[in-house]
């Protein structure tokens, strides 16, 4: 039974306390080694910084779903690295049945979560390297779908040097930036897409400092944002997510970036949710609201933002506050859902690792993405 | 010693778990019985309903500080209620000796909590009885206070009636009202102002549907509205707050009422954070915006929302999701503002006890308090 879990998988690893180390430790939000996925279980953050290893495309869903691993580029990652988990144990003989094995494993993935474009980008690359070399024998199409995995970790870590290096000339000296959710290294391989344009602006010696919404409800903000910003040194302040507009009234934000998990092909962006009131009222205040993603976060399939389908979790999120034995309220209704969609008219440019790209959207991401 | 809290108190009086009793239950926010305050401590909602009696000014100052009594109207009520305590067991014997012990009861009392207009107000309109009637024996003054504190309890009531009266008549049938914060019963002493338009409209068969903020980091909304809705048979579902410019982009929400803590001559609103948020994406969204609020909430000493002191609260609030024992982050920057400033230009109306007063607002809230 290839989706069945090993027994007692995933391997916890190593359990280091979040506050053992400062200054510039090393993040490792995903590796493949000895033939497993290695991932910081981030639920656990910033309490403790545990590494689980994945030997399963099972406990890779599991992950997945729980948000053990996260973020749309890391997804990306992820999703292939699972079809590899997922059928690197099959029996197959012949192209026919693998692809069979293949299609169920990958309808399984794709099910963990329906919003980041990246999760089914990965997932659609392993496909299309066993579809592109069908006529070779199996065990070879097994080897390839993993060398495509590997290097989209690759390919993951040189993007998010680019989106740093293109979004650092829009940071000037001493500026303050909000964010909201983790759009840094824990979202992708390293670096980060939004936080990675503040590493790079750090790195230019521009003293960039942070505002970290706490993104509930599940506090990404609070918990990896503020941990990584930390642990690289960067200044960095928690602010409950309703206090950003006071905060821009105030004067006190120059900028605001965020991560995506889709853009449509007029730029429409979904994103943790807040991320569309954190655009307007960055309108309101005429203060610049970027968006950074690679271009594999960007899907060309679908017209505007309207077509993305909004992931709703469960109300615990809300009335649990994290920690699941202090549920606030019994038999409350609650609407959870977990992202937004910013309209590409309140975005004043999508920093990409091709680039910066502005209205019009369409034209622009088009001539990007060629 | 005035100040001087006595070794036991508060009294805790009764503790019912707030699940018991669903329907219609009567909520007593703030009485005066047994010549002491007895108020629900509202720091243990929704978890239990538990009453205690306060029976001199430092306990009324810990309560109001520590937010077991809050919400504007609520607070003028209780301040009133505290200069009352403080000087009760005054031993002056002239007007002068009563007038410095009533001095540093209300400097006392002014100085727990900088924001909420009433508190003021309460704490003013105490005094003044005291300075119209300085011929008086110091007695007799007491007793006059006291009954000044009690109209200020009935005026309340009244006011809180007719601003359900005057906001109803904005709310059409099956409606679904956004609230931030708690506006309601218990920042009141019957009925609320936000929530009293609701009940209001519940009463005239209008069917309304809320949807609550959850209110980081106190979760007001969570804990308070939520409750006190479910307890009336309100149809009310609680959200995070970075949910609200979703649900307004989804088309779910037909109107936003806010309650108020200050409110300035020319109609800048302070209310709870998050408030001048939601205004701006309500804005942006067409949806009405709505301040409901007392006359006496309205400050025409200041001209513009410039010059309300915003309360900054501890970073314990926000890193301890409310719980004391859970720290999410140590040593981390935080940044916690209690209250934000709605400009006037994005309030709808300001639905008050004396009617409701729209654009222009300086001229039309003059003529309203005249």
């Amino acid at each position: 039974m290839l989706l069945e879990a090993s027994p007692a998988s995933p391997v916890k690893l190593r359990c280091i306390y979040a506050d053992d180390k400062q200054g510039n430790m090393e993040i490792k939000t995903l590796e493949f080694r000895n033939n497993k996925v290695r991932i910081i279980d981030q639920t656990k953050l910033p309490h403790k910084l545990e590494y689980i290893d994945i030997d399963n495309v099972k406990d890779m869903w599991q992950a997945i779903k729980e948000l053990k691993v996260r973020g749309a580029p890391a997804l990306g990652a992820a999703a292939a690295l699972g079809v590899y988990l997922g059928i690197s144990r099959s029996k197959a003989k012949t192209f026919g049945e693998f692809a069979r094995e293949l299609n169920k494993i990958t309808g399984y993935l794709a099910s963990s979560r329906p919003t980041a474009r990246n999760l089914f980008w990965g997932i659609e690359r392993a496909c299309s390297v066993a579809v592109k070399n069908n006529r070779k024998p199996v065990a070879e199409i097994k080897k390839l779908i993993l060398k495509e995995a590997l290097a989209i970790i690759e390919e993951d870590r040189r993007a998010c040097r680019n989106i740093g290096r293109f979004g650092a000339k829009l940071i000037g000296r001493d500026e303050t930036i909000l964010t909201v959710c983790n759009a840094g290294i824990l979202a992708t391989i390293d670096y980060g897409t939004a936080l990675g344009v503040i590493y790079r602006a750090k790195a230019e010696g521009k003293r960039p400092k942070v505002f970290s919404c706490e993104t509930r409800p599940l506090l990404q903000g609070a918990r990896l944002t503020t941990w990584e910003l930390m642990k690289k040194g960067v200044d960095v302040t928690l602010i409950s997510d309703n206090m950003a507009a006071h905060l821009m009234k105030e004067g006190k934000i120059d900028k605001v970036i965020a991560g995506a998990d889709r853009i449509a092909a007029n730029g429409d962006s979904a994103n943790k949710i807040g991320t569309l009131g954190l655009a307007v009222i960055s309108a309101y205040h005429k203060i610049p609201f970027y968006i950074a993603a690679p271009c594999s976060t960007i899907d060309q399939g679908i017209h505007s933002g309207k077509e993305i389908t909004i992931e709703e979790r469960k109300a615990q999120e809300i009335t649990g506050l994290f920690t699941d034995d202090i549920r606030i309220l019994k038999g409350i209704e609650v609407y959870n859902p977990a992202f937004d969609v910013t309209p590409h008219e309140l975005i004043t440019a999508i920093i990409t690792d091709k680039g910066v790209v502005r209205s019009p959207y369409k034209e622009n991401i088009k001539k990007l993405c060629a």
